[in-house]
């Protein structure tokens, strides 16, 4: 089995990561903490650089996950700030500013970058579109889980949907089993 | 004359610095360029890091500015990512926010963090609190400003004070200002 490590402070996202690339033969271990961030316009960029910081530091094969949702007519807000804009305005604050809005397309996007030391950092995405809700509906999930219906979700916005439901469809899944796929096919133990 | 590097790509700031610090027997030159911002919820905390990392990148003694707007009633949003936020949804997402809500305290924030190579970053504060306009006012202005009313500022926003007026009592010279101070007392270009 080969292993890599996942740099997060979110047990959650880890025990869901651990999950899916035990599918792909891929041994998942815990690298907890805090990592640096930077501000940039594409996750991309900022899981990048923050998986190049952390192989560099840790001299191992790492990967990290960054996560955000991009409402359209809001031109991509709150993307790659998802997390502060949750955090200050949340939910109400993002159906405020839809108010009187019928044009209410989104998309949840997550991004994997992985790294091994003196190496470029690759990324995987996963994508999931759909919409934001009139009012917050469900209580089974977190973030902007309540207002995100997405497309595959038979009209049930994530927080309706629970995590089983959810995790099955979901923009991190997605990106996982990109990242499993590619991960799982390189040379022994070499990437 | 002392001399220091002041990192940023925006030039406006960049003449506002040389203009204040000049009264301070202070030199300042331009490291004109774009560098690493991390995602942090406090200014200081990003300038630092941004100090630091181009200190020892050029190996001079550089400062960095970074500014944000603090809506109290938004728990501080925009905050750290005002330049984003400005980007995405701009002053009538915020207004739209802000609707209905007559509690409008806000305050524009500037930090200035110096680093000279192989220390710690020192920062400086500069802050303004005021009011967010019911519209926007005023086009002598760039960002928030049509929508700020500073305290001192005899009702008008930043957009309708115009650069000079705003300049006179603007969170940024605040922060400059404090800096300029502390820099000018430092033993003769040791520090």
């Amino acid at each position: 089995m080969k292993e890599i490590f996942f740099a997060t402070s979110n047990k959650n996202k880890y025990l869901e990561a651990k999950a899916i690339l035990e599918n792909f033969n891929i041994k998942v271990k815990w690298l907890k903490g805090k990592y640096p961030e930077i501000q940039a316009e594409s996750l991309e960029e900022i899981a990048a650089f923050t998986a190049k910081w952390v192989a560099e530091k840790t001299k191992k094969k790492v990967f990290v996950e960054d996560a955000g949702l991009f409402i359209q007519t809001l031109n991509g807000f709150p993307g790659p700030y998802s997390s502060y804009v949750y955090q200050t305005i949340g939910n109400t604050g993002i159906l405020k500013l839809l108010e009187g809005e019928t044009k209410r397309e989104a998309f949840f996007m997550s991004v994997i970058a992985y790294c091994k030391p003196s190496s470029k950092p690759i990324t995987f995405t996963g994508k999931v579109h759909g919409t934001i809700a009139y009012e917050v509906r469900g209580d089974k999930g977190w973030g902007f889980d309540p207002i995100f219906i997405p497309k595959e979700g038979k009209g049930k916005t994530y927080a309706e949907m629970g995590p089983e439901n959810k995790n099955k469809v979901s923009h991190r899944r997605k990106a996982l089993e990109k990242f499993g796929t590619w991960f799982s096919k390189q040379c022994n133990n070499k990437d």
